[in-house]
């Protein structure tokens, strides 16, 4: 751990800093974040940060660009107070699924992200289950790329009976997929959608046995609930036992997405805080905390 | 004007991209803006740019973070799609306001803003009416800084009298308003605001004669029309005629904006296109178009 | 395709240079690459560049660490003589498969080599199936990631009866296997490694049904024939109809992989021209270009 | 303050430098500045800096080309010699009024420097009294405005009588004397310059309240003096009381500076020892050095 | 030769700058240099660059910091006017000699004045005979060093006897006299300097044999003539035929260079117009022109 | 020396990475550096160096491009686990001879090698007896050239008569050469090679007195030997003293370097572990070691 070390937040998740602060056993530093009438935003660090290490605890979750800018901004401020080194907390990654250009012409978000933390001075990022682990390669800085899986399983692990298999949603979650089930020593289910030539319409196919089991779905992130949705119907279709359970990392929850899940015969999602929680827990969400891991990171490394 | 010229426009102010692309005599390139439902913008552009000089149209109004974010993403984009030179048209340039630091913690956001178009390849800006002119600096690359003066003080001629004074509304902009002084041939006041020691508020002060006077307050920007609305009242109160003039480049017209203004006395504001506008002409606001002042840049320079 | 345009080849693989030079209508540059006892290459272009687009054929095959310190020094030679623009076109690249750090202190070697191109001035990049797309986004300039799929699956197609299945020989493929499943319109089956705790060795786990099936494998590359050799046992023993295909962009045949791949019951392998070829067409590997492929990316886009 | 830290002086200002390095209670470090017979600068620390935060005094007075130029070896010869961070003192800094583009085919002066500077590895600037503010923003290093207006507010107010005003000497002084006027508890005058279109020449217009007033000009810097003796003139020439006082940061007297000034009328010059004096105090100009605030700077933030 | 092409004179050299001009057939450039009464320099460009190939004569001769800032101005001027490529004529290279640090805490001045241009965006370099050679390596931009050598020679060869000897005046012109010797087919003299110990000062050693022989002294440089007046004495004393001839391709000229060198028994000096001459050929020095090198190498390569 | 210090030696020179550990007192660092059947390197730190001061002892001899991009690997995976600086011991500088362009189309491979290491993060180099030791001006970050000189004029003077020469073996080492014959106060021979018109081939010149003399030829480098046995037989015709005395910093000794050099009459060769050692010590070619030197680099300075 460093010896002159600050930890500020951001507004995106202010519960989270104070988590991590509080395991590291530090006062969360003081800041004004303003946000005039034109929407512009304006930061000031109200203690010193000259040669100390900062951490800056702003995952860029929705309004994601106003929460990036503001990230952006905060580097640059300690940068400007001749902080060491800046090191950015985001554990929620936004655009880390623009992680390639969809169509020729298109953007790669996620890289134009990590240019633009680096321009304003980031030294280093430690995030939590990036949807592609290559996004670390899109940074110059180191990336310290933490995993909830660990948490998240041995959560699972208390729900499930000895039938279970684990499911990925698509042909992109396979990897994570095979390390739940590893972990959890149980079969592998894979999902797939495709187009059908004639309808048009995208068509979820399933790949292994399903009939009577108990199925855990996971995946890095709910956003509006649709996919894990679209896959706890398809599971039910083949014959899976009722009540999917679903492990997550990031609980955006857009929307209805808890309803629709429920609607669709999920039976509880576990997560984790790296997203600020829009609800009570209610016995449908479950949330685990990340701080004590990411204060450990911190620590430790 | 270059060979192989391809103008796109954000989502900020497409009227004004369309009209800079009619004065230029070419078609609006096709492109594809969307919006997630967790707010990430997506974009990709629908014809090809590769060897083309690109001009990005897009003034950073509110939602200002989102329009400069999407102004980032169509940059990458373009120079992904191996674009020979990427510029962007900013007519109205957000954060430039935050051209120093205000305290000793605090961030540069003009500088910030400056550091991100450049991170993503942005190799030329053309703008209007800067807040300070220094800005330019802040750029490596080139930026072409135009005036909307003439327009504005050509426009405010007809409607002035013999006897009118140009004010400027506070110490910052008196060299704008000794500009205007110039291009009128009329004297100058200058308003300045100090705190009172007792009262700790905020008073405004009047260095010359506005007696019987016409007065054309000039400024850069009209956010929430409460500077012009003060300044407004401290004339009257020093006697001025009633039915003050306003004459400002980029017009928010933020929340009662033009309520305000008319309550304070003010009776005419005129003002230009670069913020795509809200409310029709009406008499009260006067809009004057920057399309053909953009477009020459272009083509001539 | 510009004006000003050179293509020249290092010495990974001529004739592949020499086929896009011809599918271009031009002649290939001439040049000298020299290796010293000492094993330092020396590179002198035996042409003038000044203002051309150079592109330079040079995929990263073994020798890996010679061939790409040539690239850099081919590149470095042009833009010193004042090429406007430096092309990589590197159709298989090495390193591709270090895209992200195994281990918490390990190198990430895809954007190492990202890094050294870009700091020698290679202003582009043209490669074919990347082993993770994401790859694109380790460079700052733009990355043409063509696909040799539609070959491939065209080549496939001829030789696959109507109940064949596409198989994924690991979590890693899945997502190539169902863009080959949708494009030929089979069904998938999913091949993933798994510990055994007990015994600590591998196991090939089955996802899917194979039984009396004709079974296409696919991969990016085929290094040692190894995994491909294992997917083909674990094909057959799940009751697949013996002679599995292959289809693979990248065939870099090392030692006795193609031995190893017919031993296990392989008995074809469908690959392209990226790599030098090591043996004439024997039946058994069969070899479609992708000259033409390249070619029209860089006349037409 | 540092663990290890090394102060020296480039030959501009060495009185200054030793001041500084007094007031922080360190010795000057010893270094060697040739100019060869053909004006070429050759610098030698004859101290390690290794690991070093190494704080060079080196305002850009004139001769500024060279001492601009000095002042980048000495950077240079720290980071080869591996120091941990140079800060370059700037006290007075050359070319900060080359702010923006003054004609569209200008370089911006205090651009250039600011990238000759990060060019070498300067990673902070100390400086005080820019002439703009917004030159902060030329960096993207960290810099330190500091302000000689409270040492010379106070200087002054122990010559002011209570119907004193403080005068800006034109438009771009003005939110300088308003910062004066608001620390004394004065009312403000500011004077402006226009071109007359018939006769073309310029002339000086008042715009406030001076007749019997005692006066207080005030400026960042004296150049030739030739501005202030114009102001002194108008002042008197609108009924000002005989005898203007002035107050600038920065002191060139360049030429006749002085006596132009005297026979204009001015009775009084405060100013700083930021370029090292010409001339002794006589009466006339009087001296109060900033090197109490810039050791304060170094050792406190 | 590029089609937008544009030659501007900086003061240092304008006759050579006109000379280049002509042989290439164009117009040198309107352009204004003002110096202030403080040294700063302001440059404006007074015709439109935008798009065009500019190149910028400039040698780095004394006052060297004044002409080398007035380059990076001019670069600088350039590159806001949207020049598409600048390019820096730098016949004579200042600090060129300062290649590598002498001493372990010196500056590397020629590495500095390469960082410098290519900081304010100089993509290429023309200059002639460099110190050494290697400096070409302090750029990333090419660096197109051309050579008097053959011109010099030439002019050399007319007034050699058969009996000539070319002499190298120090370990570090070695490289270059054997170059000339091998052009001219003479043998080689060596001379190099070597503190006595005893009496701590430096005596010239000479390997090789000169009795009775003509001898050229070649040089890449004439400062103050010293060295060349040492070697023209070592020379005589050890038996060469009176009437040494020198062939330098930069005549500084410092002081009393000429008059110094006349009385160590130098009958000719044959140089170039890198530097703008100082005084009528009379004899004793002749000069050739590189114009036409320097247009060539700009019109053909 | 820094307070938190790792040593790491790559494949290429072990023993002289545990040398350098042993004469600093630490342990050299655990790493893995494993080479897969495509010879693609991949690397892995086995302890932290977060914070550190890492030191990577790696020359880039044969297989050098190996040896090069296993230094990169390295320096990217201390760089991505957060070293704070990351410092190349490279001995022995592979591509120091490609120093310029030998002719106008070619690399400077050298500067490549910079280019490469700086990009990975490389914040210093520490190297000996550079071909050039203007190749420290490639690096942007500080270069410690050590020279090993001392040791081995020291081991020379111990074999030398008192009418020893030292030898430039041509005319490139002639100033590394006067600086041995400064040191051992012997008189000094130039070799130089140049190519007859007439026959084409390359002739050695001898410039000074060998007759009956004991000589000592010097250089930076022996590759295969060649250089310094045409040396040896040029000597002797010249009538030198049997048994030519050879000295120099690396020894690469490819092929069969040594009996070429004993077949031309070279008696003993003497030079240091900078290069990994192939064969015993067996009289004829007697090595010192570096490793104090390094150290005491590392520590002191």
């Amino acid at each position: 751990m460093p010896r002159d070390l600050s930890v500020f937040g951001g507004t995106a998740n202010l519960p989270l800093a104070e988590a991590i602060a509080r395991a590291l056993g530090v006062r969360l530093g003081a800041r004004v974040v303003e946000r005039f009438p034109d929407g512009e935003v304006e930061v000031r660090l109200e203690e010193g940060v000259r040669g100390h290490h900062v951490y800056l605890v702003q995952p860029t979750t929705p309004p994601v660009n106003d929460n990036l800018v503001e990230l952006l901004l905060l580097a640059d401020a300690c940068r400007r107070a001749a902080a060491e080194r800046v090191i950015a907390i985001v554990p929620y990654f936004g655009y880390a699924r623009s992680d390639r250009r969809h169509g020729s012409r298109a953007a790669v978000g996620a890289r134009v992200v990590a240019d633009l933390m680096e321009a304003v001075g980031v030294a280093e990022v430690i995030t939590l289950d990036l949807h592609t682990p290559q996004v670390e390669g899109f940074f110059r800085v180191p990336v310290d790329g933490l995993s909830a899986l660990p948490l998240l399983a041995d959560a699972a692990r208390e729900r499930l009976t000895s039938d279970a298999v684990v499911v990925a949603p698509d042909a992109g979650r396979v990897k994570m997929a095979t390390a739940y089930a590893q972990w959890l020593r149980t079969p592998l289910v894979v999902l797939h959608k495709r187009r059908d030539s004639s309808t048009r319409t995208s068509v979820t196919h399933l790949v292994g046995d399903v009939r009577g089991k108990q199925c855990l779905v996971i995946d890095d992130l709910i956003s509006t609930g649709g996919t894990i949705a679209d896959s706890a119907r398809a599971l039910h279709d083949a014959g899976a036992r009722p009540g999917v359970l679903v492990a997550a990392t990031h609980a955006l929850m857009l929307g209805d997405a808890a309803e629709k899940m429920r609607r669709a015969g999920v039976s509880c999602v576990l997560t984790t805080d790296t997203i600020a929680c829009r609800a009570p827990d209610d016995g449908f969400v479950h949330t685990v905390s990340v701080a004590g891991m990411v204060a450990a990171a911190i620590r430790e490394d």
